[in-house]
């Protein structure tokens, strides 16, 4: 199950720490150089959701710092301001004694909007066949290996050409996306999930980057089942590049919005 | 200028704290609800550019949490990681006892590329005529009286009609920007220049929001001159939208991302 995956809890009375957490990193979300990013911003998230007042992280930025590694980590967590609608905090995931990431987030209760709220959509959620009439691209040799690729299924219209050894030459790829296990996703793992795909550019024949910051907005609750997503990159340069994904929930309602800033190796 | 503006100084040994410093708010970049936010991002940039030993920043988060008024303010920074490339601070700023913003951000030296990095831009700057050609809005009613539009100069192809009261419907702008005094932008102001455009949602008739968190990337050090200015928004829901703005300066180069979750008023 998906939440034990994540859990973190209080790292006990032993160190007169309030609001700090423990957490095991496992090998069982591994990426390109170690466990993903996306896996150790859920463990902080999970912290933070233990300490604020609201459900729903809208609003979140994670610097990532040092590579995690599985086993032990600690979770310091900070609530910064709690406001009658939004309260932020922040979290720093510790291993070894050093900090590997920092999460500042603001939460609120996407369940209750304000009387007369409005909704209005001015962008369109991916163009895809249904899942069942989408390409399985999971005998893909290009990622075999990564862990993070077992927890996870995808489904595409049209693989990109990266994934059989063959850049296309693009850097705009859609697809669907769910755990594995069949675990619905939540606000409390959107976050993860934007970090959970591979980067447009390997369509660019890139073979790697490594995330700088991540900045995550959680817009609604998603409905169970697959998630469409949109991964686009629009510039290089100076070694670094921009990434942002939207995920879209079956209902045709976009559930989360990022960006990150990354580095070429 | 510009830079006295924006000056911060040590807050000084009596205070025996390292990486301390003191600013004082004017009223003269004050929008809807006093202080522009991007002002008082700044001052906080200023202060870590002090702290960091890179001069660019590269990925730059800042949470809104109470709003800032004219007179002193304290900002306190924290080294958080040095590495070889690129560094990471966090800055916060404290008014009244109560802090008002916080600051995370990486710095880099963007005159200093990695050899051979690639350039690639796949989106086009905005399709103004030259600003010469363009129309000066200012003496619309619709902002008169925010001492930030005094501090600024927009030159518009097509002034939104929310600018002289009759919003169109839509939810994108495109126009140029400088400071009024003629100081060219630098990385350190960027991150406030994304921040003194009106929001796109005026056209929507919408009147005033609330940043809750805004993200900028530095992509360039901008050309001296006007920047080229993309603002849009497309969703909107729960209360709450986002926001994107591009800069691209008179080269054509893209300089600076950004997207911040806005709460409607």
């Amino acid at each position: 199950v998906i939440e034990d995956e994540f859990a973190v809890e209080p790292a006990g009375d032993c160190r007169g720490l309030a609001g700090e957490y423990a957490a095991t990193l496992t090998d069982r979300w591994d990426g390109l150089g170690g466990p993903n990013g996306g896996y150790l911003l859920a463990l902080c998230l999970q912290a933070l959701a233990i300490e604020l007042p609201f459900p729903d992280p809208i609003a979140v930025s994670a610097f990532f710092l040092r590579r995690g590694e599985a086993g032990p980590a600690w979770i310091r967590t900070e609530v910064v301001r709690t406001g009658r609608r939004i309260a932020t905090g922040q979290a720093r995931m510790i291993q070894n004694g050093r900090e590997a990431v920092r999460v500042t987030a603001s939460f609120a209760d996407l369940a209750d909007p304000p009387p007369n709220a409005r909704t209005l959509t001015l962008s369109q959620p991916p163009a895809l066949p249904p899942p069942a009439e989408c390409i399985d691209p999971s005998d893909g040799a290009a990622l075999a290996g990564l862990s993070i690729i077992d927890r996870m299924q995808y489904r595409f219209s049209e693989v990109p050409g990266w994934w059989y050894g063959s850049p296309g030459g693009g850097a705009r790829d859609e697809f669907w996306m769910r755990f594995a296990d069949g675990t619905a996703a939540s606000t409390l793992t959107l976050p993860m999930l934007v970090d959970a795909a591979a980067p447009a550019i390997m369509d660019l024949g890139e073979t790697t980057s490594a995330t700088v910051q991540l900045t995550v907005h959680g817009r609604a609750r998603p409905a169970p089942g697959w998630l469409a997503c949109r991964v686009m990159t629009h510039h290089i340069g100076g070694g670094f590049h921009e990434e942002d994904v939207e995920l879209w929930d079956t209902t045709g309602t976009l559930v989360a919005q990022s960006r990150q800033l990354a580095v070429l190796r």
